[in-house]
């Protein structure tokens, strides 16, 4: 590890992932991630061969968690905000992965034009999940950014998503339950199918707050409910299926 | 009880619906009744004075539990098969509910025609769950239409749900999650907003079964996902939620 590898700047920190020894730079004031881009590196599936996009990659920590959790070697990773892409590279390189996952520093709406038409196997995305009028916008706009559909909306993201994918590839996304419907029709317009579900609840008594979603590129499938995802007992402890996903049980 | 309230043709018998007494007549080579009518009653909300129409009601077995489970008295039951809607109006008549439940033979295509536009407060609807093609189709006549979209589709439904309700009415369907794709963008094309969802797990473990969804007639409304349903514990036992939504405990 060089000196250059772990140069922080300030507000940086560097945080375990709690995964095979990987690490994450995160800074304070930017967006952090959460159980969101844990339960989505678990979600998807990648196999050894397969070219991985993640979209909207904020701090790369989807690609960086798929190293570990998928037989994928072959991660892109696009980033809009050039400190944040910045931060994300260095964070590839603290864990020696360069050879797997290149960051690169752009716009998803143009996804397709920076990578081609179907040249990817498998896209991921954690998008922004409030449409830009709605909540607050945090005063931080690279906060905001990564919150709000500021710089792109879920149609951009599906629009791009299906472009990128090869046909029969297989689109991952996590988001919020609010915004089913159009996440479902969306991706139904931009021929990417449906096909496995996966409802996220905080506790087993109350609402979803995630939603996880696979659809194939051009399919016609079946969609089917995957059993929930629960995150906590009454009790407010971790459940064992959430220690599991984690890797921690 | 007089004896032509009571009387049965062949192949039918009395089901105890486990409800304040309430009853139910089916035959054994019709489609019967299962937890998805129960889940629906639970699910769907309607107060005094509201006017509640089912449609596809089958054996009346939702409006007839909605009579407890609700504040409403005033149902319409539209029933396209002639056998199935008598024997539906001969429950009504067993349970005494003639001056609550007024059970209506005719197509669900021709709802508005029938009923009039904006002429309800609720619909509720329990469909035929499965494609014309798909899946085998009973050698029933009588079973397998209502199993089957061979005389009214989910569009249907939609469509003419949509045109009886009242702008502002409750639109409370239960179906399968498979078709969760065209049940969320068909609702948002006919102009009923889906307001909440409850997923149906048989177990924990287990991919959904069951789908219950509400929408609103003419809203701008968010989707929420609420609490799942699980019907039984890993061990195939009842989960006490389920016996809670039974009334059994």
């Amino acid at each position: 590890m060089t000196e250059n590898r772990t140069r922080l700047l300030p507000g940086e920190r560097i945080d375990d992932l709690e995964r095979d020894g990987l690490v994450l730079i995160q800074n304070a004031s930017f967006f952090r991630y959460g159980v969101d881009a844990v339960l989505l590196s678990w979600f998807a599936k990648a196999a050894d061969g397969e070219r991985v996009l993640d979209l909207c990659t904020g701090s790369g920590v989807v690609p960086i968690l798929m190293t570990a959790k998928t037989g994928a070697k072959n991660f892109a990773a696009l980033e809009i905000q050039p400190e944040v892409a910045d931060m994300a590279r260095r964070s590839v390189a603290l864990n020696g992965l360069e050879d797997r996952i290149r960051v690169v520093q752009g716009d998803v709406k143009e996804a397709s034009a920076l990578f081609g038409g179907s040249s990817f196997d498998v896209v991921t995305v954690n998008p922004p999940y409030l449409t830009a009028g709605g909540g607050l916008h945090s005063p931080d706009l690279t906060k905001a950014v990564s919150r709000h559909e500021l710089l792109c909306t879920l149609e951009d993201v599906l629009r791009e998503g299906a472009k990128v994918l090869r046909p029969g590839g297989r689109f991952y996304m996590v988001h919020r339950p609010y915004r089913l419907t159009e996440i479902l029709a969306g991706m139904d317009r931009s021929r990417i199918s449906p096909r496995r579900l996966v409802m996220v609840y905080p506790r087993l008594s109350a609402e979803a707050v995630l939603v996880l979603v696979e659809g194939i590129r051009g399919g016609r499938t079946e969609l089917r409910a995957e059993p929930p995802v629960i995150l906590q007992e009454e009790d407010g402890s971790e459940t064992l299926q959430i220690r599991q996903i984690h890797g921690r049980a």
